[in-house]
C-alpha cells in the first residue's frame, strides 16, 4: 500500500476536472475539450499535462489570458489549410478544432496543415497526433509555450520553451505509433522532481547562471535554464536547439503567435501557437500495406536483442499505453500535494469536490 | 601552410566530379544532379556527403546498387503529393526531381509531400530543404539510409541508419535558416575522425557490443554501434530513436522502400526511400511579414547572451552558410589521403584528372 497516493477512478477525475472548469465559468465546449485532454494526459502517464494543470490555469486565469467565453473560429482557409483564431480560449478548444480541421482535409485532399494562434497551453502533443492516426493518417502536432525555459547552445539566457514535437503513424493489429517529446533534454517537471527528492541531477539537464552544466535541479528549475535536446554540445545539443527552433518556426511564427524571440505583443491574454499537420498514407500507396509496415517495425524494434536481459526495448506510445491500460483499471495515482493543491482549487472556484477525503 | 590539405577550386572539383559520374556511364542528367548535390556539401562543408562520398559509390557500383541509365518516374500523383520511382539512379537525380515536384505542387495548392523509392544515397539533406526555402516555402526532407547503425535505446544491435532530417524556412533579408542533423548522437563520420586521430570519443556517442557506452571510437565504429541523439537514456536518447523511426516512416515505411526494420527484398538494387514536404507560409498570413519574423527569430537568437564572451551563438545554417563563403573564395581543402582516393577511383573510371598533382 502506498500512502502517499490517493487513486481515483479516472472517469471520476475527470468528472472533478468539469467541474473546476465549469466553476470557472468556461463555455460548455471548451469545459469538454478541456476535461478530455487532460484526462488523455493522466490516463497516458503524461503527468505533466494532466490535472496537476489546473492550478496553473487557475493562476493564469488571474492573469487574464483566458477568455472563458472564447469563440475560435477560421481566419484563413483553404483545401488543404486553415488558420484557427483561438479567441484565448482554453487552448484544447482551438486545438482539437485545429486537428480536426486537419484530419477532415487530408481525407479529402490527402494532406493539410493547420495553424492556430491566440491559444494558450494545449496540453499533451501526443492527444492530437494520436487522433489523426486513430483516423488512419499520419499526424503531426506542435506547439510552442508561454515562457523562455530552453538555452541555445553556447548562450546562458533561455530562448524557446520546451516546445514539443508529436507524431503518430497508424498500425494495423498495433496500436499508433506515438512519439510525444519536448525538444527539450528532459521536461521541466523532472527538474522539479529532483528537487523534492533533493536527488542531484545528470549533468547535461540543466545549466546555472553562467551558462555551464548544473546538478543541482533548485538552480537549474529556479533559473529556468534546461538544454535542449543533446545536453550538452560535445553531444550535439545543438540539435535539440535546431528541433525548438523548427517548431518554434511552424508553431508560433507560421500563425503569428507570439514568440520569446519576435518582439512581443503587448496583450495578456494567451496568444500561444500551434501547428497540426495530417497525412493520408493512401497517397503513396495502399493503406492496409503501409499499417502493416507499421507493425512489422514495431515489432522488429520490440525484438532487438537486449543491452539487459530483463528490460524491454520499447517503442514510442508503449509506456503510454501500458498506462492507459494500468490506470484504466487501477485508477489514477494522485500524489498527496497534487490531491490537497486540486482540492484547493476546487475550493477557491466554488466547485463541488467529487474525489473524498483522504 | 597546411602540408595535409590540398585546395581545389569548387567549380574544379564539381567538374573532377562530372568526369568520374559520367565514365562510370551515368546518364547526362544524373551526372549533373550528383554533382550539384556533391558540390553543394563540399562547398559547405558537410565533408561526409561531398566528393568524398564517390570512392563509396565506386564501392556500390560494384554491388550493382545503381542503374546507370535509370529514368525516375512518377508512380502516383495527386494535386498535392506524388511518389517517385527512383529506377535505382544515383540517389541526387531522384531526389531532387522528388524536391522539385513538391516545390512546384506547393507553389500551386499550398503544400505537398512527395515520396522517392528505389533510389540511392542522396547526399545532404539540406540542400534538399534549402532548395525549397529559397524559392520562399518552408522545406523537409528525409531519408534513411542504406545500413543500420543506430542503436534503440535500451538495445545492443542497430535498428535504423543515421536517419537525416533537414528542415529549410525562408527570411527577408537574413538566408534561410536550415537545420540538417543526423537523428543519431553524431554521424559516424565522427567517429572515423577519431580513430583516424586516435582520440577517445566522449561517452555517448558509441556503444560496445553489449551495449554499454564506449570512449573507443575503434569500437564504435568497426561494430556501428552509434547511439540516437540524447546520447544515454538518462539524457532522453529514446527522443533521438523515436526521431529515427519517424524518419523512417515517413521515408520508407511510407514509400515502400527497404527498411531494417521490415522484411527485406531481394533485389541487390538500391532501394533507399526519402521524403520531401513543401509549405507555403502563404497559407496562413503574409509571407513578407512572415520571413520578417523569422528574420528576427535569427537576430534575437544570435543576440542572445553568451557562455563564452568570445565564441557567438549560432543559428542552424550559419556555420554552413560561413563555410560557403570561406569555401568560394579559398578552395575546398581536401585532406591528401581523400585527395589520393579520389585519384585512383578517377583511374579505375579512366575519368581525366584535372586536380593536378599534389
Amino acid at each position: 500500500m502506498n500512502r502517499d497516493v490517493i487513486r481515483i477512478p479516472a472517469p471520476r477525475l475527470r468528472e472533478q476536472t468539469v467541474r473546476i472548469l465549469a466553476a470557472w465559468g468556461f463555455g460548455g465546449d471548451a469545459v469538454e475539450a478541456g476535461a478530455d485532454g487532460l484526462a488523455w494526459a493522466d490516463l497516458h502517464g503524461v503527468d505533466s499535462h494532466g490535472c496537476a494543470m489546473l492550478p496553473v490555469y487557475e493562476r493564469w486565469l488571474g492573469e487574464d489570458r483566458f477568455n472563458r467565453t472564447a469563440r475560435p473560429g477560421i481566419l484563413r482557409e483553404s483545401a488543404v489549410s486553415a488558420l484557427v483564431d483561438g479567441d484565448h480560449a482554453l487552448g484544447f478548444l482551438p486545438a482539437r478544432m485545429g486537428m480536426r480541421l486537419a484530419v477532415e482535409k487530408a481525407r479529402a485532399a490527402g494532406i493539410a496543415a493547420v495553424g492556430v494562434c491566440h491559444s494558450n497551453h494545449f496540453g499533451a502533443a501526443g492527444w492530437y497526433a494520436e487522433m489523426a492516426a486513430r483516423e488512419g493518417l499520419i499526424g503531426i502536432a506542435t506547439t510552442n509555450t508561454v515562457a523562455a525555459s530552453v538555452v541555445p547552445t553556447g548562450a546562458r539566457e533561455a530562448k524557446f520553451g520546451t516546445n514539443p514535437l508529436a507524431f503518430a503513424a497508424p498500425g494495423a493489429a498495433e496500436r499508433p505509433f506515438l512519439l510525444d517529446m519536448a525538444t527539450s533534454t528532459v521536461a521541466l517537471g523532472k527538474l522539479m522532481a529532483a528537487v523534492y527528492r533533493g536527488d542531484a541531477i545528470p549533468e547535461g539537464w540543466a545549466l546555472d547562471p553562467e551558462g555551464r552544466p548544473t546538478t543541482d535541479p533548485a538552480l537549474g528549475y529556479k533559473t529556468r535554464l534546461a538544454t535542449p535536446l543533446g545536453g550538452t554540445p560535445e553531444l550535439s545539443s545543438h540539435k535539440g536547439y535546431g528541433l525548438a527552433a523548427m517548431v518554434e518556426v511552424l508553431s508560433a511564427l507560421l500563425t503569428g503567435a507570439d514568440s520569446p524571440v519576435v518582439p512581443p505583443a503587448t496583450s495578456p491574454r494567451g496568444n500561444v501557437g500551434h501547428f497540426f499537420l495530417a497525412l493520408d498514407p493512401g497517397l503513396f500507396g495502399d493503406r492496409e500495406a503501409f499499417a502493416r509496415r507499421l507493425d512489422a517495425m514495431i515489432g522488429s524494434l520490440r525484438a532487438a536483442l537486449r543491452a539487459d536481459a530483463s528490460v524491454p526495448v520499447l517503442v514510442a506510445g508503449d509506456p503510454e499505453y501500458a498506462q492507459a491500460e494500468r490506470r484504466a483499471k487501477e485508477g489514477i495515482a494522485l500524489p498527496r500535494d497534487l490531491y490537497a493543491a486540486l482540492r484547493t482549487t476546487a475550493q477557491r472556484a466554488a466547485a463541488e469536490w467529487i474525489l473524498g477525503v483522504a
